[in-house]
């Protein structure tokens, strides 16, 4: 361990109570290891001095910047509603239909010189669009680290929080921390093939875990694991977990607090790819949870700390020793963050200043700026209201589903055989009231997990011979299941064709109608019915 | 050589009489080999059908991004003049002190959805803000392949444009094309450390190439190259050159023409680190360069092609089997790009895919929008007056430097044994007027070679004993020479010690000159003279 592991001393407002983090170096890889700082960083210190005139350093003066200002107009906190109707009250083809009347967008400008330029929490231009520490601004980690502290609610002490450039960034460098070529890491049984695309080229061999609708069976990690023969594998035990523990994708799978818990104990580097976390759904069904689900529906601070109360608990929260990430990101401006352990956000900050440094000063400005601007409480009003619109969504393909099929909820199915319930729809006949006497009417055309908020998609299963090309000529387009296959044996979805990915994120409520109409007549017809 | 590494078809116009890229594809290392392009790729065609309902994404509604809109003042292309006064007129506090006085700021606003979304032109946040191809927005390409053929002139016909997070982006994505751990990497003996800090970590050998103050001397790359014995050295021939060939860094060399040409015979993959290629000076002193310094000085189209045609020819000029890279960014924004072989482009993409994707949209929508609004012919007025004002702030520190001190013309300096020259500068005895015939006067204090305006440094020597802990006790802080060594035998420069890399670019004029006064106090000083 040389002095460029030394962990930075910065000030932060630790719980004190709680245990430091467990020391992993033996896991970082042979480049990860080889990360030096910056020779010349040393000077750093030097060019605060006060009086300073610095000819140190290459950079170019801020007057030569040709941003001035920016400006923002911004949609309000409570833009959408806690509790959409059903059904939108006015199908107009303008997206903000649902929108409060009463909204108004609010707006920022940001200036190229800043009144304020020693406050930590302020934003310029002219620091903004300079080259930047690869820490980025201090102003995001100040808000991410309350954000941090009140919603995961890490259960150690020395945390903290690394920007990056979108959870693909993310990953990569996770990647390139602990992968050797020709490792094992372990992953979902179906997983999102864009976190495959990361460490694939290392020649990594995907252990893929079996799962059920609440993901990763744990008796199943612990076999695979316990069971590792490192000389008849010709390859170290795997150490690295890629998981998707909210609205996984494909299968929309969210895991509860037990779950996490009974994982959480097999010693292994647990990665949480979590960018729906604020935005799923309390899945077990009970008095408190339905309590919370109608307090969710209030406007102001109570309604705030019931959506907070009703989040699974993060893998940080059972996490004594360090040995999670856990990342989100805005959507499309590439920008999120990594919570970790000193020693690995130290050795990530060594690996962006020799890749991506700080992300864009456009980016964390910003979006910076729009946070102080919203406040913790304003933020999280803004999280409710994504997470009711993307429920609403959810509930269009639901009852359009129940429109096109009949639909009876399985308690033994082939597809989960305990621990969950899934949904099959058949063939509707006489009449699209449910009938729960009809029982059984032809053969099952669909089977699918009941989709929670957070993941934007239902993943069900068509029919074995259902193949894509078909459903381009229907103009509807579904993700094919075999995309997402992790290369294992399956608990669930065979081998993937014949089951399909159904995103609910993006198509309007016409055109979730209109789809699950057609899904429904071709079927039909395939199944000559 | 799998489908993955198909060349994309995509129809642009290249000057049909050029030859195209060579296939190097046997450079690539284990890493770039393996990666493959997403298994669900092939989806995206079908998205594009008109009427096609698409639920196979799973990507947020851009109605729930927050952003309606997006508005920025920015300064005018003639914000600074061609031809600014040696002493800034009124030297006040205000940065802006030498702007035109007529010079107007304008102003544009991106919407959230616009009215010509089909146009590949048309910057809009609704595509801005949502999940992109690693290519990113086709507007900015559309902009950089018209810049590249004009400044830039290419010598064959296929090269293409890879939008990046940034130089040191796509630094590292070049390293991770091409090394493998303990391959050699040629370097300039003085280097930029933070080019060092990605390659290092494969435990890369620097095999440093000695210089002069046109930089890389081709005889001694020859020689490395041609007495490397793989069985002795236990290594391949390296096959990767990093070079800064505008203003160097640190020494502020500037390689012309003929320099160029000699290197690139040398058969070799050749990166160039070009940030300053459109801010350097003509250094070749001649009737032509002299006229064109004038012409330069002159506002429209006539100033405009003066200033193209002072630029020393780009690597990517000779190159008639893509053996280069050129890159540059916009300064803090985080953006950049390579200019490179449909080969390489296609690697860099999957590359692209698997870690940044496509850059912050903040960034490109912001950067595009502008570059719209200039037009070619702006941007480039805009770049004459960065250039103008390098030039202006190289002119401020020669100033102070004549008024500290005595400066001599060497001829003959050890420094530079031949083809350049290096001034040398002794203690001020009596009068302040320059003086051919007074000869030595003591012990030289300092020797430097003449910047030129692009580097924003100068790179001198200040004897062997000056340390930087001194600098900084006087409140003047440079960059040690140390810093930048590449670890070789040396042409120039010594161990480093005793040698500062001087910074133009950021102070103003009032502490460029107050910071040579205290610098030949401190000289003087410690001197005894």
């Amino acid at each position: 361990m040389d002095a460029a592991f030394a962990i930075p001393t910065e000030a932060r407002e630790t719980a004190t109570s709680l245990p430091m983090a467990k020391d992993l170096s033996h896991h970082l890889n042979r480049l990860t290891r080889n990360r030096q700082a910056s020779s010349l960083k040393e000077l750093y210190k030097y060019m605060s001095y006060p009086g300073m005139i610095t000819m140190a350093g290459g950079i170019p003066h801020p007057q030569v910047f040709p941003f001035e200002t920016l400006s923002a107009s911004i949609l309000p906190v409570d833009a959408f509603p806690l509790d959409p109707p059903r059904i939108p009250a006015k199908p107009k083809k303008s997206l903000m239909s649902w929108l409060f009347p009463t909204s108004q967008n609010s707006s920022f400008t940001i200036p190229k010189y800043a009144s304020d330029p020693k406050n930590p929490a302020t934003i310029q231009l002219s620091t903004s669009l300079q080259y930047q520490a690869a820490t980025g601004p201090l102003a995001l980690p100040l808000f991410l680290r309350e954000y941090v502290a009140k919603v995961y609610k890490p259960a150690y002490a020395d945390w903290d929080v690394l920007i990056n450039v979108g959870a693909t960034d993310g990953w990569a460098k996770i990647c390139s921390l602990f992968l050797e070529f020709g490792d094992a890491i372990l992953v979902e049984e179906w997983t999102y093939p864009g976190a495959e695309n990361t460490f694939l080229p290392y020649e990594a061999e995907r252990v893929a875990i079996k799962m059920d609708a609440q993901g990763l069976l744990p008796d199943h990690l612990e076999s695979v694991l316990s069971g590792w023969d490192e000389e008849k594998r010709g390859k170290r035990r795997p150490r690295v977990l890629y998981t998707i523990p909210t609205g996984q994708n494909p299968t929309g799978a969210t895991m509860m607090a037990e779950r996490k818990k009974q994982i959480y104990d097999i010693y292994i580097i647990i990665c949480e790819d979590e960018p729906y976390y604020c935005l799923g759904a309390t899945y077990e069904k009970s008095i408190v949870a339905q309590r919370l689900e109608d307090a969710e529906k209030e406007e102001g601070a109570e309604g705030n700390e019931a959506f907070i109360k009703a989040l699974p608990p993060s893998f940080l929260a059972f996490d004594t020793d360090g040995r999670t990430f856990s990342k989100t990101s805005a959507p499309g401006s590439r920008l999120g963050w990594i919570t970790t352990s000193p020693l690995f956000i130290e050795r990530l900050t060594r690996a962006t200043e020799a890749s991506t440094q700080a992300p864009s000063g456009f980016a964390t400005a910003l979006t910076t700026t729009m946070l102080q601007q919203w406040g913790f409480e304003g933020y999280i009003r803004w999280l409710r209201g994504i997470k009711a619109t993307y429920k609403m969504r959810k509930t269009w393909l639901c009852d359009s589903l129940a429109d096109e099929f009949d639909l009876e909820f399985d308690t033994h199915s082939a597809l989960f055989p305990e621990k969950s319930r899934t949904i099959t729809g058949y063939a509707k006949r006489a009449s699209s009231a449910w009938d729960e006497k009809r029982g059984l009417k032809g053969p099952a055309l669909i089977t699918f997990i009941p989709p929670t908020e957070a993941v934007g998609s239902a993943c069900g299963r068509l029919g074995e011979f259902f193949e894509p090309g078909d459903s381009a000529d229907i103009q509807v387009l579904f993700a094919p299941g075999w995309g997402f296959d992790a290369g294992g044996d399956h608990a669930i979805g065979g081998n993937g064709f014949g089951y399909y990915r159904l995103a609910f994120s993006i198509a309007t409520y016409e055109e979730t109608r209109s789809a699950m109409k057609t899904f429904s007549k071709v079927l039909t017809k395939f199944f000559r019915l």
